[in-house]
């Protein structure tokens, strides 16, 4: 624990400047932090280099490759993410809450940062800059602990976000990163309730569920989307053919994507043969019986209703009517993202209320759960769970509030 | 597991007829399970006698076997206290954020009840009532486990609800009670994350403790609270010595109550005096090394620093200024309620900003840090966690967000 502890620490002693620091101050931070990746472009495409290099040896699959690779482009793409934050409002120190009490008390609730967040991540080394520059513009710490896979771009990246911070007036305490490759320092952190006041997972199913079984530290848990889409008995055939098509197919390996397509039994016999004409030679169709009694497709296994494939395929299921939709989605959904096509004014509204996700769709494609999307500007990931903070989670959600209350000698009575 | 989640199959089975009941039926139902009360007076008193008898051959102290005591008294306040959550507005359903992006798709942030909440309390059998009142109010399913001491009137008071439910549209499985007394079952509730969406411990620190240790499932910290107030070199000494007063003496078992007191050096000599008078038959003080030099006092130890009395104790520390007394605070405070005395405008601004609090007070007693006294109506707590809810957790901080989008066909490019 002493590693975990001594950085914690670090990062507890520099928690208030930089949650009462001026949004000036936060901002030129950042600004400094570009120039600094400017000027360290070669150190970071060399160190990334070296991971990739390794990944080869070590026989990483090629996607997982790609997704670790740098090059002047993806820089390019990190620094202006850095760009779209500096130009972001501050979340920090608004109210929309004042209020007089009768005693002649004044309350009034603020946002403040939640004070350093903790980041376990995957993979991807844009994810080390992202996550800082979120973090910084909404005054909370941080400590980064990157996949060991990426060891060496994180540490040039984190180099020049410090080199950046030191010709600023935020300490390079800010953020700390763990080094060490050892996995007990994942578990010291879920421990570390002294020092971190929010963990977030980003990467796949297996470390979320690590991290969310493990942590005693809250947990807010992004990333896994087994997303639907029912088209109704009355739908608009051409505008569901539109949404499911690009809800599956516009990106495969994202969150949002749809997984699972219901369709109502009335229209069925209509709409499928459609859709199987647009996928047969792109998106591969597991069916229920019904379906496979119209349309050629393979037979679809129990799994295939809880599976986020990410991948070109599709699970069907021929419903009833909207109440085995929403129940079908109530079992395997993972509260992301739902969607139903309709032109059913009553379907739409019991569509809305009773099914629990982050994001509930009326003819439109699941694809719009994301904070750019949304109007939020970058974000940390899409929340699935039902404390703090649900769907997007950007600037705004990385706060949380404190009630001020301006007495003049007030006492209970 | 298995009796863990039974309950929890039934709690998630009437999920949504719940969150999605109307304000009326919720109303009605409390209504009824206020009648159901009135016609039960005597099981539960009957029932809350043979705890108390149990108690007393235990050994029980006298102040846990008056907080475990029920009588026809406390029991109007009980059914008093479900009448105000039946004023209190709707929380679910509103929303604070409608706004239409560039294709045309509008987007609203609407309330919705975080699904299923875990209570686990200690003593006092007037929380069963409470928690059930203010999670059906806000459309919350509720799993209680009380206190083993507390489980003949627990379950009195239980049946008294379901059978008020039967009477109503709302089921009368919202509401699982733990009868088994086993301490397992707890920890079966704490990894019951499939059924449980938020976990509140009720009780000491001990409690508190283990739970957040222990849960995968959300939890949200409430009750301990280690609170201060410094008395600035400004201060006015009459509004000082009163503040003070109120908050360490007007109820001394209570979270909100005042611990440590911080003196300005500059103030101590006539302050401390003053506050010798008045507390000297009523409140024992133990004082720093220079407050011992003014008055007599106890010596104070470290682990004073640390201590929520909940007693007519207080620890005393003289500081040099407004810099080391928010640092004491920094170090020692449980993120409650902190106040300062100060007629210093710019001191009061530096205080309120840079105090880590749920709640900071200026001129004003503690003891406000309060549901009822911020407007809220009932509360499960205070909460002094940074994610969530902060401060008194009413009715709003029992509910989380949904984005409904809706659209005419749109997909993303």
């Amino acid at each position: 624990m002493t590693y975990i502890s001594d950085k914690g620490r670090r990062l507890r002693k520099v928690e208030t400047e930089l949650s009462t620091a001026s949004t000036e101050d936060k901002n030129r931070a950042l600004k400094k932090v570009i120039e600094s990746l400017e000027n360290h472009r070669k150190d970071i495409l060399e160190s990334n280099a070296l991971d990739i290099e390794l990944a080869e040896k070590n026989n990483m699959k090629a996607g997982l490759i790609d997704r670790l690779k740098l090059d002047n482009i993806r820089l390019d793409g990190i620094i202006e993410s850095i760009d779209t934050v500096i130009k972001l409002q501050d979340p920090i120190w608004k109210s929309d809450k004042v209020w007089t009490i009768e005693n002649g008390l004044t309350i009034s609730r603020m946002t403040v940062p939640l004070g350093v967040i903790g980041i376990i991540y995957e993979s991807r080394p844009n994810v080390t800059v992202d996550a800082f520059s979120l973090a910084l513009k909404s005054g909370n710490c941080i400590m980064l602990r990157g996949s060991s896979s990426a060891i060496h771009s994180n540490k040039a990246l984190v180099n020049a976000i410090k080199e950046g911070l030191r010709a600023s007036n935020i300490s390079e305490d800010v953020v700390q990163f763990i080094e060490e490759k050892d996995r007990q320092y994942v578990n010291d952190m879920l421990k570390a309730n002294e020092y971190l006041d929010l963990i977030i997972p980003r990467g796949g199913k297996e470390l979320i569920d690590f991290v969310v079984e493990n942590s005693s530290v809250p947990t807010l848990q992004t990333g896994v989307g087994n997303c639907h889409i029912f088209v109704d008995e009355s739908a608009d055939i051409k505008k569901a053919l539109n949404i499911v098509n690009n809800a599956k197919t516009q990106r495969i390996g994202v969150c949002n994507a749809c997984e699972t397509l219901l369709v109502h039994e009335a229209i069925a016999d209509e709409f499928l043969p459609m859709l199987y004409n647009k996928f047969k030679d792109t998106v591969e169709i597991r069916g229920c019986t019904k379906t496979r009694e119209i349309i050629e497709a393979k037979e679809a296994k129990e799994s295939d209703w809880k599976e986020e494939f990410l991948d070109y395929i599709i699970a069907v299921k021929v419903v009833k009517d909207i109440n085995e939709a929403i129940d079908h989605i109530g079992i395997y959904g993972s509260k992301h993202s739902e969607a139903i096509v309709t032109e059913n004014f009553t379907n739409s509204k019991i569509f809305l209320r009773k099914v629990d996700a982050s994001t509930v769709y009326v003819n439109a494609s699941t694809r719009f759960t994301d904070g750019g999307e949304f109007g939020f500007g970058a974000e940390m990931g899409i929340s699935t769970q039902k404390t703090h903070a649900r769907g997007p989670v950007g600037l705004e959600q990385l706060v949380i509030y404190k009630y001020l209350v301006i007495g003049d000698g007030q006492i209970r009575k």
